[in-house]
C-alpha cells in the first residue's frame, strides 16, 4: 500500500519538504513573492468525490479507496499538479488504487476494467511532469490507478550476458541495491531516480546518467514483457536483431497506452573503477556550444558533458561573472580514462574553453552537485508554496538551431512570461545530453506568480514555450515524455501517418480503450 | 534502365563472374562436384510469360517490359535464386519494371497499382538473399518491380550537424563518392556494398562496417521520408527524442511492406585518420569466444572484432593448424587508438590469445581480406554452376548460448546436410558483429549437391538450419532480413501480438495490400 513517508501533494518524502520557514527564506532570493507559503492541506480536508467503483470480491484485497492513496495517485509531479494539490483541487482522483503483487493480479484487474469500461492508468513512481498519470475526462465509468510498486524485485542476474531480469515496479535505489552485490549497476540516474521505477523509465523513454552514446533507457533493453488487454507480449532475449521492425521499440515510449510493462531483461554495467572529470569555463555561450559540438562529434563519448549557461552556472555556484561552465566526465570499469579527458579538454580549448581545478576532489564535486540536483524538486515545491511559478522543460534539436533556440527562449519566452506575469523571469539553461547532430537543452523558468492564478499563468507560459520549440523544429520533449500536457505539440511534431499507425496499434492491443486514455492518441 | 554490365542471373558484373574454366578450377577444391559448369542461359532463351500489365500512357516512359529487365528483377541473390536462374526457372517475373526518377513518379505508380490490384515490389540493388524481392503468388493482377536506382543522389550535406540527405536509390560507391569531397563517409560497408542501396539497407536494417556499438544502419538515421499508399510520412530531423515510440523504428526493417523509403537524413562520419589493427590467435574456439565477450563488455568499442573459427581462418589464409583468429581493429578521425588496441589485446591475452604480426602493413591486410571478401559472392556463383550447394546464414544470440549453437550447427546441421546430400559438408563460422550480451555468428555451409536437385536440397538444408537456430533461441537473422525465405521462423520468433500490430500498421498504410506481399505479414 501507499508509503506513509511519501508526500501526497508534492515531491518525495514528507520530512524532506521545506518547512514554512525554509519556504519564506527561499523566497527572499526572488523579489515579488508572497509573504507566507500556501498551507499544505490535510488529506482529510480534501473532500474527494466518493469512489464510483467497487472492486469485485476477488480483487478487493488489491484495491484501496483510502483518500490518502487516491489523493497521492491523482496527479504526477508537474508544477501545475503540485499547485492544484496545494489548493485542494483534486476533482478527478482515481476511484480506486490497485496494488497488484503479480502478473495474474494485473490480468484480472485488466479483465475487470475491460468488461466495465474502467480507465486504467499504469502508475510507477508518479513522477510524471507531463500529466502522464492524471485522468482527464473521457466517458469511462471510473478510473483505476494501477500502482506497480509491489513488483520491485530483481528476479535474475545473468553474469555471462551481463543482464538482469527486473520487475517494472522497481524504484531506482532498490534496483541498484539488488544489483550491487553482483558488482553491477544499471547506471540510470534521472533526477527522479529515488521516486521513479524501471517500468516508468521504459514507458517514457527516460534519459539518465550518460550524456552521450546510450542516453535513453531504450538502448539497455534486451527484452520486454508487456501485459495488454489483448494478451501478453514478450520479446526474445537477443543482443541485437534485424528481423523486422523492433517489437520493443513499439512499447518503449508507449506511456501506458498499449500495455503494462511488467518486467524487462536489462543490460547492466560493471561498476566504474576509473573516472576523470573537470570543469571547463567559457566566456561566450556560443563558443561553449561549439566546443560541445566538437566533443560530441569526436567519438570520445564522455559520460558527463553538462554545459551550464551563465545563469545556471551562477545558480549552482559553478561560476560567476557571466561564464558558462562545461562539466566533463569520463568513466570506465576496465581502463583509465585520463587520456580521453585530456583529448576532450584539448577540443574545448580550441573553442576558448579554459580548464579549471574542480576545487576539491572529483568525488566531492560530484557529490555536492548531485545532492543539490536531488534537492531541486523540493525547492521547486517550496517556491510553489510561495506562489512562484517554476517551469522546467527540455528538448532536443540539431546543432544549427541550438543557439537560435537558446536566444529565442531567453528573449521571446522571457517577453511572453513578462506579459503574462508582469515580472521579469529568471531563465536558465543547461545541456543535459549531447549527440553528434545536436544537443538536448534543459530550461528552467522562475517568475513570481499571482496567488490563485498560478496554474492559469503556468499554462500560458507552457504554451508559449511549446510554440517556440515547435517553430524552431525542436522536439516537444527529449526525455520528459508526452503525457497529456505535451499532446498539442506532439501531435504537430509526429508524422500524421505514424499517428494513424499508433491508433491502429492501440485499437489492436487495447480495443476497449481503457489504458491511460488521452495519452499519445485519442 | 537496367545496367547492361550487371549480371541478370547472378552476382555483380558480368565480366567479374567466373569463367567456365575458373569454375572447373574452383571445383577441384571440393571433391564430388560436377565435371562441367551449368551453362548460363541467354535471356532470349528464357521464354518469360508475356507481361500481364500495360502501363497507362502517362507512366509508359517509366516502365520497361524488356525481358532483360524483367529477368534481372525476378529474384534476389540467394543461392536458390541463382540456381533457378541458371535453370531458366523464372516462372513469376515482374510484368513490368518501373524506374521512377522522382517522388511524383512513385506516387503515380502507387496510385495506378492501388486502383488495379497490382503488387509493387520496391527494388534497390536486388541483393536480397532471403527472397525479399521475389513475387510469390497471391491474387494480384500483376507485379510491378519498383526499381529506385534512378534516385541515387546525395541531395544535401550539412557540415554543422554532420549529416547528409541521401536518396534511397544511392548505391554504396556512388554515395561514398558524393560524400568524399566533403570529407565525410557513411562507413556502411556490407558485403553487398557495391550492389545495394541506402533504401535497401534501411528497409532491411542492414549491418555493416562497425563490429560493435552502431552495427546496424538504424543508429545513423536522423530522419526518414517514406511514401505509402496512404500518403507521405516524414519524421522531424532530431538528434534524439523521447516523444512517443520512434516513428523511424517502425519503418526500419519494414522491408518494403509499409511504404517506399525515398530519402533519409543520415548521420555521416569524419573519415578516419588513426587506425590500429592486429590479428590474435587462439588454440581453442571456446577461449576465443570468452575473449571476444570480455572485449565486447569492456566498453572499448573496436570497429573491427571479427572472430574466424579454425575452418574460416584456414579458408581465408589467416591461420592453419586448427587455430581461431580474431581480427581486431580500431579507428578514429580525432585521436590515436593504439592504446585501445593494446587494452583489447591484453584482454584477449587473458583468455589465451596470442598477438601475431599481421604479416604486412595493416592496409595490405585489410585490402587483401577486403578484396577476397568482395569476391566471395562471385565464387559462390561459380560453385553453384558446378552444382555445389552453398548456404550462408547469420544470426544473433546471447553469450551463454553461443558455443552450444556453434557446436549444434557443426554437428546437428552437419549430420542433417550429410543425410540430405550424402556428402560431408564444410561448415565455417565467423563472428561479424558483437555486443555486450551476445555475438552475431555468420555460418557458411558448402557441400556437393545433386545436379537438378540443388534447390530442393538447399531448401531442406535451410529448413534444418532454421530449426536449429530456433531451438537455441537465436534470431532467424541479424542483418539479412526476413523476406520470404525466413518467414516460418520469424513468425515463431516475434511476439504474436507484435505481428498483430504489424498487420494493423500494414492495413493502415497499405490498405489494398499491394506492397511486397508475403513479406513480414500476410
Amino acid at each position: 500500500m501507499n508509503d506513509p513517508a511519501r508526500s501526497w501533494w508534492g515531491w518525495g518524502r514528507r520530512h524532506d519538504a521545506l518547512s514554512d520557514a525554509e519556504c519564506v527564506e527561499l523566497a527572499h532570493l526572488l523579489p515579488g513573492l508572497a509573504e507566507a507559503p500556501l498551507p499544505v492541506p490535510d488529506v482529510s480536508d480534501l473532500h474527494l468525490p466518493a469512489p464510483r467503483l467497487r472492486a469485485p470480491t476477488s480483487l478487493e484485497h488489491l484495491c484501496s479507496a483510502d483518500p490518502a492513496d487516491r489523493a497521492a495517485h491523482t496527479f504526477g509531479q508537474a508544477y501545475r499538479d503540485v499547485v492544484r494539490a496545494l489548493y485542494g483541487q483534486l476533482s478527478t482522483p482515481p476511484d480506486l488504487v490497485a496494488y497488484p503483487r503479480g502478473e495474474l493480479h494485473i490480468v484480472e484487474l485488466l479483465d475487470w476494467a475491460m468488461s466495465n469500461s474502467i480507465a486504467v492508468i499504469p502508475y510507477g513512481g508518479g513522477s510524471s511532469v507531463v500529466g502522464g498519470v492524471e485522468y482527464r475526462g473521457g466517458d469511462h465509468r471510473g478510473t483505476l490507478s494501477l500502482d506497480l510498486s509491489a513488483l520491485g524485485e530483481v528476479l535474475e542476474v545473468d553474469p555471462v550476458n551481463r543482464a538482469a531480469r527486473i520487475q517494472a515496479g522497481a524504484f531506482g535505489p532498490a534496483l541498484e541495491d539488488q544489483l550491487r552485490p553482483h558488482g553491477y549497476t544499471l547506471r540510470h540516474f534521472p533526477q527522479s531516480f529515488e521516486f521513479s521505477t524501471l517500468g516508468g523509465w521504459l514507458a517514457t523513454r527516460a534519459a539518465g546518467h550518460y550524456a552521450t552514446l546510450h542516453t535513453h533507457i531504450d538502448d539497455f533493453v534486451e527484452s520486454l514483457r508487456v501485459l495488454t488487454p489483448a494478451g501478453t507480449a514478450e520479446s526474445l532475449r537477443l543482443p541485437s536483431s534485424g528481423a523486422g521492425p523492433s517489437p520493443d521499440r513499439m512499447f518503449l515510449g508507449s506511456e501506458g497506452t498499449l500495455g503494462v510493462i511488467t518486467e524487462a531483461w536489462m543490460r547492466v554495467q560493471d561498476r566504474p573503477r576509473y573516472t576523470a572529470s573537470t570543469p571547463v569555463s567559457f566566456a561566450a555561450f556560443g563558443d561553449a556550444l561549439e566546443a560541445v559540438r566538437a566533443i560530441a562529434q569526436s567519438g570520445l563519448h564522455p559520460s558527463n558533458c553538462r554545459l551550464l549557461d551563465p545563469g545556471e552556472a551562477l545558480l549552482s555556484g559553478a561560476a560567476g561573472g557571466g561564464e558558462s561552465v562545461l562539466v566533463l566526465g569520463f568513466e570506465s570499469a576496465h581502463f583509465p580514462v585520463d587520456e580521453q579527458l585530456a583529448h576532450a579538454v584539448e577540443l574545448a580549448g580550441e573553442h576558448g574553453g579554459r580548464q579549471r581545478s574542480s576545487g576539491g576532489s572529483e568525488d566531492d564535486a560530484v557529490r555536492s552537485w548531485r545532492s543539490a540536483f536531488l534537492r531541486m524538486p523540493y525547492q521547486r515545491d517550496g517556491l510553489a508554496r510561495m506562489s512562484a511559478i517554476v517551469e522546467t522543460f527540455e528538448t532536443s534539436c540539431t546543432w544549427d538551431r541550438a543557439l537560435g533556440l537558446y536566444e529565442a527562449i531567453q528573449q521571446e519566452l522571457g517577453a511572453a512570461v513578462t506579459g503574462i506575469t508582469g515580472a521579469t523571469p529568471t531563465i536558465n539553461c543547461r545541456l543535459t545530453h549531447v549527440y553528434p547532430d545536436g544537443p538536448a537543452p534543459y530550461f528552467t523558468v522562475i517568475v513570481p506568480g499571482r496567488r490563485g492564478s498560478e496554474v492559469a499563468q503556468w499554462d500560458e507560459i507552457k504554451a508559449a514555450a511549446g510554440e517556440i520549440l515547435h517553430s524552431h523544429r525542436a522536439s516537444i520533449t527529449h526525455h520528459h515524455a508526452v503525457g497529456r500536457d505535451h499532446r498539442p505539440w506532439y501531435d504537430r511534431q509526429r508524422p500524421e501517418l505514424f499517428a494513424s499507425v499508433l491508433r491502429a496499434a492501440k485499437h489492436t492491443l487495447d480495443p476497449h480503450g481503457i489504458l491511460n486514455p488521452g495519452v499519445l492518441v485519442d
